[in-house]
């Protein structure tokens, strides 16, 4: 691939593959900040969902913003569970607290509706195999919503990789900040490891780790780890998190993600033969701003923007509709886990951990 | 400090404090291409230090660089260690491979001459101990050849850190990849452990090491590193190497360097209340790009270029005509070795290695 032609029509859809007729109903579980202001009018944007039900805890508050968005149904938790309304919608987005994310996956898969569940998939690996064993034995598609992979930025970077732009790639620095508390109160569910499974790694960090893998097409064979924290509203998470991987090629990756540091994301690959640095690539807006450096060329593009929420509710319905596997799919959500895991054992032993 | 006036002047020698007459008349030992290319220009294009000799092992090719340079001395390095010549130069830059700093270094301090020597200081902290003790016990200065804390970028970082424009720094970024064998041949001594003490690590990744330390201004209490060499004339030394750095602030540092990956190189630092980043820090002709974000303010700025190493020249010899103690002294020297030494252990054991 010539370096111009992938910067001729940067924002293309290459998953769109057919042309498909009607939408995929949505119930949307969970209607916190991120649902409301970037997935309902993702959604609403968008060509192959629409949002029919919202399922809550606060109805209330829920029919207001049904009311906004033209939504049909309001839910509540129990009756969802139950089935109960279960005509209105043909899959649920599933945006609750991490530690429930199991709960509502599974019931939704129970009663036959397709899932695209937020990241992290569940608090722990087998929590998370949960899920996807009770979508495949009720044969419903699950996605795991990392809407990076469907961000036009990261997918051309994955294939100037593929296709060789940058030589092996040798190098990752990825790192995430977000002050959370600019954003959240402290009693916010995201600093309770119960039902956060973890801090700044498991909310922020799963973005550079999620982004190298798919972007180098593998999984991590190791990892070490480093937490920290301040106490006070952080006392019972990372705070902090640096993290390094190992690829089975030999590429490292070193990553970073904080919850109370200046809000600032990068990604940037150094391969044998080019470079190619992404800027502000995790905080939901991207700038498709990127440099890629190959041999002698270096080249400085600037995209248009686009609601990267809005492409990856676009590509779950396109999968659910035609019936393709979404490539970010529950094995995708798992593998994340693991390392996590692995990342917090390494930061408890102060030892590298081996992946399978 | 206000944003705007840290660029008025970005690029000024704050180091300069009093007015002095006269210049060090160096010795430049070892021939190489830095010392040809870079060195013995930024020399002559300085104001403190003049090069009256060259010390060498090829006495013919040392000639004509002396000629070019007009440089009245190419002494050999028998003659050198015996303190032959030894009137016709005040100081000396040594320049010769790792292994070899001590010899000459101790040399040029017993016939008490003042020592300017390339990093690393030595192979083994041990080794650069003896440095140290050498220059002390002579009461001549000694200064690490860290171009870097010349370099105007760096020290407006620093500047910019010590003010608290980002708050507390929590995370750092830096890399530099540089492809070896583009210019220089597989018989280089960097690729021998003994002559180097070591690869990437040890040649390139004290870039970053040594910058971090120096714009945190703390030296580092853990490290962690992974190294990694595919082979062929990288067998003997680390290719590659990921290292991840801790400080007593409770900042972290993810760094990389490599021998074999497409030149590049990178500096960012993430605040609390803000971040500044680096472009092309490490190569040795810095473009004075420099991103700074503090709270809601951004700003970028692109000051003119200056030879780096022309400024490291002249703080030397600034130095020596005034009895100041160069701030990248031996000790400096011996902190990164320290870190070095402890890197190279962990990544044997596979454990953080803590740092005294």
């Amino acid at each position: 691939m010539a370096l111009e032609d992938a910067f001729d029509d940067f924002t293309h859809r290459d998953w769109v593959q057919e042309t498909v007729d009607g939408t995929v109903r949505l119930a949307v579980v969970g209607i916190g900040g991120f649902a409301r202001n970037r997935a309902l009018p993702g959604i609403a944007a968008g060509r192959y969902c629409e949002t029919t039900a919202l399922v809550t805890g606060s109805p209330d508050r829920a029919r207001t913003i049904a009311g906004e968005f033209d939504v049909e149904h309001v839910i509540g938790y129990d009756a969802f569970r139950a089935g109960n309304h279960a005509e209105t919608y043909d899959a649920v987005y599933v945006a609750t607290p991490n530690s429930t994310h199991g709960e509502y996956a599974i019931a939704a898969a129970e009663h036959g509706k397709h899932v695209l569940c937020e990241k992290p998939l569940e608090t722990t690996v087998d929590r998370a195999e949960e899920i996807v064993d009770a979508c495949s034995d009720n044969g419903v598609t699950l996605m795991t919503a990392y809407r990076l992979q469907t961000e036009p930025v990261v997918r051309r970077t994955r294939e100037f990789v593929r296709d060789g732009v940058i030589g092996e790639v040798v190098q990752v620095h990825g790192g995430f900040a977000h002050p959370l508390l600019d954003h959240a109160g402290p009693d916010t569910w995201r600093l309770d490891p119960d039902l956060a499974g973890g801090g700044a790694l498991v909310d922020l960090g799963v973005y550079p780790l999620n982004t190298t893998r798919y972007v180098l097409d593998c999984d991590p064979t190791a990892v070490y780890a480093t937490t920290r924290s301040n106490g006070g509203p952080f006392a019972d998470v990372d705070e902090h998190v640096a993290f390094q991987l190992e690829f089975p090629t030999g590429a490292t990756a070193s990553c970073t993600a904080s919850f109370d540091a200046h809000a600032s994301s990068q990604l940037e690959l150094v391969g044998t033969d080019g470079k190619i640095a992404i800027s502000s690539p995790f905080g939901g807006v991207v700038p498709q701003d990127i440099v890629v450096e190959s041999g002698e060329m270096r080249t400085e593009y600037t995209g248009p923007p686009v609601d990267e929420v809005c492409e990856e509710f676009d590509y779950f319905g396109y999968c659910v509709l035609t019936g393709a596997d979404p490539e970010p799919d529950g094995a995708d959500g798992v593998a994340d886990l693991r390392a996590i895991e692995a990342a917090y054992e390494s930061a408890e032993t102060e030892r590298r951990v081996a992946l399978e």
